[in-house]
């Protein structure tokens, strides 16, 4: 079978439609609002198990959702809940994803209007979200000269999956790896920073490699990347030590970090955000992604085709 | 397990939310614009078979969203969709699920803005739908001496079910009852005649029984149907006499016709549209709903409790 790529490409053409591309979809209503909206939908054994904390199911199946509705320069505002419920789940577990569901709404500040609930084979759950937004930031507007930038650290949500479904007892490190995979935030506090100054922005969701590709692809820009610069946390450090890894594969590669990825002038490099610098944009005309002046291998994790 | 409607009621308590209720939720951004917002999961075995056309599929995920934005007088723009797509289906399927939805998205005039698509054990499409409200028309406005009405006829979807799932040849008239199973119309003939004049709203997807009683909670009114002035098809009394049932019963419990159910002003009535006024408001102060006088048993369909 396809993977996702090529399938949202082919259902695009369906729909004539050439907007489809970013985390978000920009619409403008009577020219009165700009708004972002987009859905995402999380299930069972595919992107989550039904022995995590319930909670940090409900808590990530909204981060996730605003985790996109910011990459594009939204304010996070409404959101639906569709709920899918198989039998045999009692109804607390159901009360206790909602209140997971809950913190993250007062986390983001963002409000609960509504939703469904449908019987389902699997446990499900899918949020849209609707955004305002000033300036749409898309994937696209990357210009020569830009700083390649990613908040945060990468590749630790990986990390804790890994260890999530390998072992039952962890060291202090270990927890807070797990609980980057369990419970992500959004980076609501990139949101002035972006609508500003980005030129080019999305989450990293599918894995850094992947989604450098995605900016470099729609921007149609040569995007030269320092190996060396990308962001490892303390704790992926010892991970990967232990493990006989490579941190860096483990944060090109690995998924579901949920920061961002953007591009901006140099000048625009905001000292008073953890963010970092790991490279430049070098060209325009081609798409093409350069670590160490080598093509960059797209590893990222495509949900379509790699199913837990 | 509880049903639906209380397992919402705690949900929603849990979100301290009491504007949870209507077909729609209710936004307004910036008092610049207001908006009526909805999502409908419609999944394999438990809203469709997936032997049903992939068309047809594609085309009633959208008008039964569609539907929830007219009941409460909004108009249908944008729209967002989750896929969930199981490994042993063919690509050539979703395509024409697609195809399906772009049917519906030319028929009801909205833009298909984005979406996304997830690995799943069973098939299933969540339409996000937003519409533009001048006036939000909620269950709740229902007043004395309103005129109880109805649009289009009722109870064929469910004789189409009944009909798709016990046999394989079939008469003319009995592919009339299949086709408005498969592929109903949501009743935008009707949006400028709820913005305008509806007193109380909603969509009758549960079953009319069900629904009056809705209407009746929301509202806190005593409701009186005439039982005979239920509009019956053509069809179904064929079907009914045929299979010795009460037509009056499969309009009262069938669900998913997607015809609209309304209160307004006797002056208000509209012989342009095919509705039927089928009873009135009778008092304030108190919830029930009667027919031919007597107490109205809810027989509606609650897809929580009755898995197919």
């Amino acid at each position: 079978m396809i993977g996702e790529f090529e399938l949202i490409k082919k259902l695009t053409a369906i729909l004539e439609d050439n907007s489809i591309g970013d985390d978000t979809a920009y619409i403008n209503i009577d020219n009165k609002v700009s708004l972002n909206i987009t859905c995402d939908a999380f299930l069972e054994d595919v992107h989550f198990l039904r022995r995590y904390p319930p909670e940090s199911i409900g808590f990530k199946s909204i981060s996730i959702n605003v985790s996109d509705i910011v990459a594009n320069g939204g304010k996070p505002l409404y959101s639906l809940i569709s709920l899918m419920i198989p039998d045999d789940i009692d109804e607390r577990f159901i009360e206790r994803i909602y209140e997971g569901v809950k913190s993250a709404s007062l986390f983001y500040n963002l409000k609960i209007v509504g939703g469904n609930i449908s019987k389902s084979s699997k446990l499900g759950i899918d949020v849209f979200l609707i955004g305002e937004v000033d300036r749409f930031v898309s994937r696209a507007g990357a210009n020569v000269g830009d700083d390649v930038v990613v908040s945060g650290t990468l590749g630790d949500s990986y990390a804790g999956f890994k260890l999530l479904t390998s072992k039952k007892q962890y060291e202090e490190y270990e927890l807070r790896l797990i609980e980057r995979h369990l419970r992500p935030t959004a980076r609501i506090d990139y949101i002035n920073h972006i609508r500003k100054y980005a030129s080019a922005s999305m989450d990293i969701s599918d894995g850094l490699s992947s989604d450098l590709w995605h900016i470099a692809e729609r921007s149609n820009v040569v995007i030269d990347i320092d190996l060396n610069k990308i962001p490892i946390s303390r704790e992926l450090r010892l991970y990967a030590s232990k493990e006989n890894l490579n941190p860096y594969d483990l944060a090109l590669s690995g998924g579901e970090d949920y920061q961002l990825l953007f591009c901006q002038k140099k000048e625009h490099f905001n000292p008073f955000l953890d963010n970092t610098v790991i490279g430049q944009v070098v060209e325009k005309g081609k798409a093409l992604v350069l670590v160490n002046g080598k093509e960059l291998e797209r590893t990222g994790f495509d949900h379509f085709k790699n199913r837990q």
